[in-house]
């Protein structure tokens, strides 16, 4: 996606260990604007697919699933962080290790919002090594729900995240792939897609 | 607002020590034409004192946030939870103490997203004792920008933290406000607003 990538140029900074910072229009500040653009895109994209529900987690993907939701007239269920495990039997839950944080942690959906029934789209900001996203996919799995589409913001082709999700059979769709980026130069490379 | 009071009396639901469960439309599942009806009466409310920012918290804020922000054709910065203090003189921080999780967390904001020329409107989803109002209000004035009010979507009447906000000077609007409630019964009284 054109304008996605020329914003990522203007505005993301490239920091070292492969950080792309976006923090001032994607999941910090969010500029409002762009996120009506991606959600268009990921209605041309998954909008034959009949999905239900958009599913995201907390916290960055919450508002870029809701705008987009808007265009598939569908509810939005995120997942949740939390401290407590699953003891009660009213929640699907996982494990999620994060990269970022170093620290493991508890990622919950009730399961009145998850069922067989659902034809669900999985939105997110990020795809990396993909922790996050095979912790909402076992959830989703637990559920007995249907995966129709997993859409990304921006994806770090660099990192293994995408290419494995798509090799296990997921229609993976990344508003922008970063297929190389420089610390030094600032230079980020994006991959040309269809 | 009278579509949210009934959504809260249908599917809302009252739970010993003063808990509303409002997951299924809300807070977990998030119905997104109900946030966009808040959204608007937000923009009703709030349309005539230009302000150029929009800041909640995460995560349930956020959702709603960035719906309300289309009205206002505004970014919004959400504040962070963060494991780490303020250690680089980065990020505006504040403590806010959470009754739910029985803990307390810091809450950051990146100084290049509020400063002295902002005028901002805050979002959030719930308004009960205040504390995590009180924390972005905290990094707001630490900021020196100016509050030009604070929306939310559901304040609990009973407890104290609209009345004391109120008290301070600053314009608070709840789109529903709940004055009593009962576990037993599962009766919810709205205060009447004008």
């Amino acid at each position: 996606m054109k304008l996605l990538e020329e914003r990522i140029q203007k505005d993301g900074i490239v920091k070292a260990g492969n950080v792309l910072k976006v923090d001032s229009f994607l999941n910090h500040q969010m500029d409002i604007d762009l996120f009506n653009a991606m959600g268009k895109e990921f209605k041309r994209l998954f909008g034959t697919v009949g999905i239900n529900k958009i599913i995201t987690i907390e916290a960055s993907g919450i508002g870029i699933a809701c705008i987009a939701a808007q265009y598939f007239g569908v509810p939005v269920v995120f997942a949740k962080k939390s401290q407590s495990v699953n003891i009660d039997g009213e929640v699907y839950s996982t494990q999620i290790e994060s990269f970022t944080h170093k620290q493991v942690y508890n990622v919950i959906v009730s399961k009145k919002y998850l069922s067989p029934n659902d034809n669900v789209l999985i939105i997110d900001d990020f795809l990396a090594n993909g922790c996050a996203m095979n912790g909402l996919l076992d959830i989703v799995r637990s559920a007995g729900a249907t995966v129709a589409g997993i859409g990304i913001a921006i994806e770090k082709g660099f990192q293994k995240g995408g290419e494995t999700l798509r090799a296990q059979g997921y229609r993976v769709e990344s508003l922008a792939i970063v297929d190389a980026m420089n610390d030094e130069t600032g230079e980020i490379i994006f991959r040309t897609q269809g």
